[in-house]
């Protein structure tokens, strides 16, 4: 706990070796950086494709973000040198690639900003970086200060790697007009129509700074030669950048000022780095940015990240989880929602998911999300794998192969939109097919995927998996055409009992009858298939082998295929409590409840992929938190909010002092994995993923409040009927809802026989508030019964 | 010239420093490495394509061998680090990662194997690579030797990174059974099928020592943690190796052995590194390398290039010029056609041009090759972009590209085949079609191309160029269909000329007549709408403009379109020497004639990728040594044999020493270019591209043995006509031709009026001998007037 000191806003790590691979993370609409610590980059930008302006050293592969993200000592960062021009001594902030060990440093990624202040031998640099709203760029701010006692010189010398950019063209040179280094390359094509496509790429990185260099360089080659970058060649003995350029060399941006500072002086710089087309938009960039009104770029920035800050907070006995929850969740599902990952097509499930959460921030755009989707379903009620955002946007990588969930979650995104909103109009808001002429309504849109959902079962009415569910690795349960989902009949008996109510709404009756048949049906022949003894099979493969049963020797258990049980009513209050405590016995680890386990050390032909994978790293019995948060979804669905928020809360621990090195993160962010496989691989259980692009930020956020809290929509009404965790007294939250503000606070009462709910004063009968009137604000206390007296 | 000392067989360098990329390169029938002098490594073997074994840290993409290969601190490498166990001194052999000065450093590339000797601080430490012949393996031994005065306590530790092996799955462990480091992958696949045709790959990279290691890491991170490469923490402060292993981490092949060394006393250790599929492919390939017959591997290694050195031996004043011709070019040229570079689909223009210098090593696998590039020929006579060399191999990169040039190097590579061996069944070989049932022979195969190839031209008749010819990114100037060669136009009439004479020595006088009008009606042509009045352009674009020519400022004057006018036989006396001067004026470098300048700085439209390409990098107005290669030819064919010499010599000019920075190769063998744009960008020109993959070889072979050596086949006859340079006074060669030796002596005599050439003691009538008796050496004296007289 030493390493992070907390302020809500901001999170400070005083040690830069204690956690290597700690980060943060900003985004705008049209790029995303995690910066570690240290002060490696990951970054990259829609053009409208993703893209990198800052490259790895060798050619690298383009591929979807991957876990776990290697560093290596020419990994692309930001870096800048200090050297004493008296003595030579040469550090480096935020700390590579020299590695000197600071005298003072702190890490502090805040929420539209990351800062670091380093002090070495009298001197401090102090980093911020910060992004515009709405262009691709860094804007980085400096200030180096003499805090000695004698005046000093000291050459400053920022380094931008800028990588391997093109195999067919790569280059770089110092503009002197605009101040400003410009590599340049052209995107590697071979077909004559790719040179179509890539006339508008902004194929150049430009560094500019906000005065003239007094010395620069632009080869990556001529700076570090054989000093490497940790002595660079160029920095030696004295020396000055020799103002090189760089020709079908690896390029960078790199400039050198010699600054006399007297005691207590100090100097600042600004920095402006990213892509362009050209010149004339590297000239306007930094006039923005380097020249404009800095202070009101600063507060664009913040409003942006305000903006996602959602209309719910909450105070509780636990000061951690009340600051991760009230911004730096929103901000994930914020992130997540307002850019959809920084992709152009993302997995439907995904693209849902992530609206899911978007709710509670901007609900219009959960809108604009579920009638995009259904406008790009087959008329056969097929949902496709993946969502074109543009009209260039191409299905790539596992969007090319099938699965069959999608459904599910069309449906799901739209009742959770009609619980917050009570927007009746968008099921009947006429949306097109993308292979048939005509419109429906989103109501029969969603209809007939269920329908459509219905009709793809085996000979014994379950679902067919084709090459993946949820789960995608599980692409071999059913590539021959027969092998079922026993997660998606859960889910599909879930989707068709929530649907029924919509219809019943509608007094669509025989659409609702149909449904609950359909559920109900589905139910039983989950518990005549699927039902193992002490928890439900996750599926049957192509060759009728039922899988995660307890005759399994690896992949015994699935968690998903319990948490969808207990939503879909499946399980009787045997069967319950059979799973809970095999759940408890089999998946729990000090990191978190795994999504299977044991993890699969080999291959096996008829699950797929996933048995392939590493064991505890993503799919692979991992704490896979997405599975986590359905896992907690169960939970509260039979009212056992104790253990819901045990498993949420885990997401966030706080990384003991023993495990920063292991976990290797700040918890900005819900990872999508911790590594499980905890009895198999103990060493690096816990590790996580690194990764914040997950669907468990908008879940996580769904059951804060809807459930924990309790306060939710329901047809014309609103619920209100908390499930805190017993080790709270006491919390308060408010939330806005139906266009009212809720002001609540939840006690726990000793002798309370039950839960009472008073709004403004007045009891309510129940947990239903009925009409909620629009602008008004309402005050509710919540006065529950004291578990611990039952001690 | 300091840094290297010949000794024909192997080359030495002295300092590390000097030529930072200088590297060797070996091969065998399943793999390439390329070794630099500080110990990076560029390798791949066929599985069945091309793959790598050891892997940047970063996930690498897939592409075709790029130019100018950048190393970095992390890039694959092979290091072994000294540590002085009581001083705790380290520096590592070759180099690279501490980069210690040595006191004394020799690496020493030879035909067959690698070596370096590095001596530091009393410590030599020797190194050798070789390579099997059959496996794809690395048999590295190492002797670690104590040349000081004292006993020596040294850690002798080995350290081979495996890098970024799979996103999906990687990791490491040491197997006490098999003494070696296993490192386990899954290749990554997301669609089912992809499984199955990846089940067979080799996904481990394994290190096998011949004895047990005292202790061993395989986790990169941990190996180096804070310390990094250059200074590793788990060899600070005498510290010994951890023995971890790698889950989901980089891992490495790391071992270590505490050596106590007496005075002159010295240990060795022998090392397997590469790719296996399963632990029984391990103990099979260690048992063959550590523990077999260490000399019969050696020696079977050196038979394997023996078999390569081709029949052809000169002895000319010019030592260094004889060495390379002797032993490093046939290598190079046995390279390219007995592994066909490594590819599955080698461009149809390169396969061809690779059998074309292998008639003088193995003319079978000339034969081989006419025989299947023809049995993947059209019916319709078009001659594909790529030949699959196997059932799985499809056409990739550039071979999805059209170009039409394709026909004249089928032509090109039988009557050289023809000329070597007289092999005159070949023209009656019954060959398949791709796309039709039945069979005809293969000289109804090459006139078919023909007859294709002068159809598809424009109204004038000039041939269509699609999207490139010779010149690959030379794809804008014909893709809306009417674009069209002019080089091409040359080299048709240059192919069906040199057919022609095949048509009538079959009494086909229908065909050859028609060649013959073709061949002159083309020419008629080319002067028509090609000459520019001092040189012809280079082609006219879909637009009819002209280029190549004098209007343009940029790609004024290309090489190729000059070349193949004097081989074709349109330029008249006056044209030709327009054409020499202007390539003299505007084509010369101090490294070689350029392949058109001045290179392009912006983008053409209507030429196309070319024009981005980095000016003065491959095909962009570079050295290419290719295209140099065939000005040679040129040269040679209007009997200008100095010049002949003086640009293929160019091609093999030593670095002197203040070029070795920029060279940053050996002359072991000849590179696809050297960076032109000399005019432009004197910094970087003559760089060399460090790839050993070009058709230059082939070419720069048979130039020397048939036109300056001027020993050649032609008919039933052979042709004894040299043209050495007139500064050489004397040379010998001995070469086998039509079963026959040959042992020839030039001499420069002083005041002949013509060449005289004596066979056998009996002047012969001119320069061609008839009837060469199979099994029998001639000995021939050609004595030639000296041209020093004339000044």
């Amino acid at each position: 706990m030493a390493a992070f000191i907390e302020n809500g806003n901001r999170f400070r790590l005083t040690d830069p070796t204690l956690a290597p691979a700690a980060a943060g993370y900003l985004w705008n609409r049209r790029m995303m950086i995690q910066m570690t610590c240290r002060g490696y980059a990951v970054s990259q930008y829609m053009d409208p494709e993703p893209r990198k302006y800052a490259h790895a050293p060798t050619l690298a592969a383009q591929t979807f973000m991957q876990p776990e993200h290697r560093y290596f000592a020419h990994h692309p960062g930001r870096f800048f040198y200090v050297r004493d021009d008296r003595t030579g001594a040469l550090f480096s902030a935020p700390h590579e690639p020299v590695r000197a060990t600071p005298d003072s440093y702190a890490f502090e990624p805040g929420l539209s900003d990351i800062r670091w202040v380093i002090e070495k031998n009298g001197i401090r640099v102090e980093l911020c970086l910060e992004l515009p709203v709405d262009d691709a760029a860094e804007i980085w701010s400096a200030k180096v200060s003499n805090i000695g006692k004698t005046d000093r010189d000291v050459a400053f010398v920022p380094y931008f790697p800028v990588g391997y950019m093109s195999w067919m063209n790569m280059g770089g040179h110092f503009d002197a007009e605009l101040g400003a280094v410009v590599c340049t390359s052209v995107t590697p094509y071979q077909a004559v129509e790719d040179y179509f496509k890539n006339r508008h790429l902004k194929d150049i990185t430009f560094l500019a700074a906000d005065r003239t260099p007094d010395y620069f360089e632009v080869s990556q080659q001529a700076f570090e030669d054989e000093g490497g970058l940790a002595d660079p060649s160029a920095l030696q003995a004295g020396g000055n950048l020799a103002g090189g350029d760089a020709a079908y060399e690896i390029p960078a941006g790199i400039m050198q000022w010699n600054l006399t500072l007297p005691v207590d002086g100090s100097e600042e710089f600004r920095f402006v780095f990213g892509p362009a087309h050209d010149k004339a938009e590297i000239a306007a960039l930094a006039a923005k940015y380097l020249r404009g009104d800095t202070e009101a770029v600063r507060s664009a920035s913040r409003a942006y990240v305000d903006e996602g800050l959602g209309s719910f907070e909450i105070e509780s006995p636990d000061a951690a989880f009340d600051a991760f929850v009230n911004r730096w969740l929103p901000r994930q599902v914020f992130y997540h929602g307002d850019t959809n990952r920084l992709t152009t097509d993302p997995q439907t499930r995904n693209y849902l998911q992530d609206a899911l959460g978007m709710v509670f921030i901007r609900p219009e755009t959960t809108r604009a999300v579920i009638l995009r989707a259904a406008s790009q379903q087959f008329a056969s009620g097929k949902v496709p794998d993946g969502i074109l955002l543009n009209s260039g946007a191409t299905l790539k990588y596992i969007n090319q192969i099938p699965h069959t969930d999608h459904a599910v979650w069309l449906v799901i995104a739209t009742c959770a939109y009609l619980d917050e909103t009570n927007d009746r109009s968008i099921l009947d808001e006429q949306v097109a097919w993308i292979d048939s002429e005509g419109t429906d309504s989103l109501y029969d849109h969603v209809t007939r995927a269920l329908r459509f959902l219905a009709g793809e079962v085996d000979e014994r009415g379950l679902p067919l998996i084709a090459q993946g569910d949820w789960c995608d690795p599980m692409n071999m349960v059913g590539y021959k055409g027969k092998g079922v989902s026993g997660w998606l009949a859960e889910a599909s008996s879930y989707a068709m009992s929530v649907w029924a109510e919509i219809s019943e709404s509608r007094s669509d009756s025989d659409n609702a009858k149909w449904l609950r048949h359909e559920a109900s049906a589905m139910v039983d022949r989950i518990n005549a298939h699927l039902w193992d003894g002490d928890w439900y099979a996750r599926g049957i493969t192509d060759d009728g082998v039922p899988f995660g049963v307890s005759a399994d020797e690896e992949g015994r258990i699935y968690l998903n295929a319990q948490s969808w049980a207990l939503l879909c009513g499946a399980a009787d209050d045997d069967q319950k409590a059979r799973m809970l405590s095999a759940i408890d016995d089999q998946l729990a680890t000090p990191y978190g409840i795994a999504m299977f386990a044991p993890a699969y050390t080999k291959m096996r032909e008829d699950v797929g992929r996933l048995t392939q994978k590493w064991p505890g790293s993503a799919e692979n019995g991992a704490v896979y938190n997405h599975a986590a948060a359905f896992y907690a979804a169960a939970l509260y669905h039979i009212s056992d909010g104790d253990r819901a928020y045990r498993v949420l809360r885990a997401m966030l621990t706080e990384p003991a002092a023993a495990d920063i090195a292991v976990r290797g993160q700040l918890p900005l962010y819900i990872p999508n994995y911790y590594r499980g496989a905890y009895h198999q691989f103990p060493r690096t259980a816990g590790r996580s993923s690194n990764l914040f692009n997950t669907g468990t930020a908008s879940w996580f956020y769904r059951l804060v409040i809807e459930q924990m809290c309790g306060l939710r929509g329901a047809g014309d009404a609103v619920v209100i009927a908390p499930q805190i965790p017993s080790e709270w007294d006491r919390c308060r939250f408010r939330r806005t809802l139906r266009g009212a503000t809720f002001d609540v606070s939840v006690e726990r009462v000793p002798g309370l026989p039950d839960q009472v709910v008073e709004v403004d004063g007045q009891r309510l009968d129940g947990t239903i508030l009925r009409q909620v009137e629009h602008g008004r604000s309402y005050d509710v206390k919540v006065k529950i019964p004291s578990r611990v007296q039952q001690d």
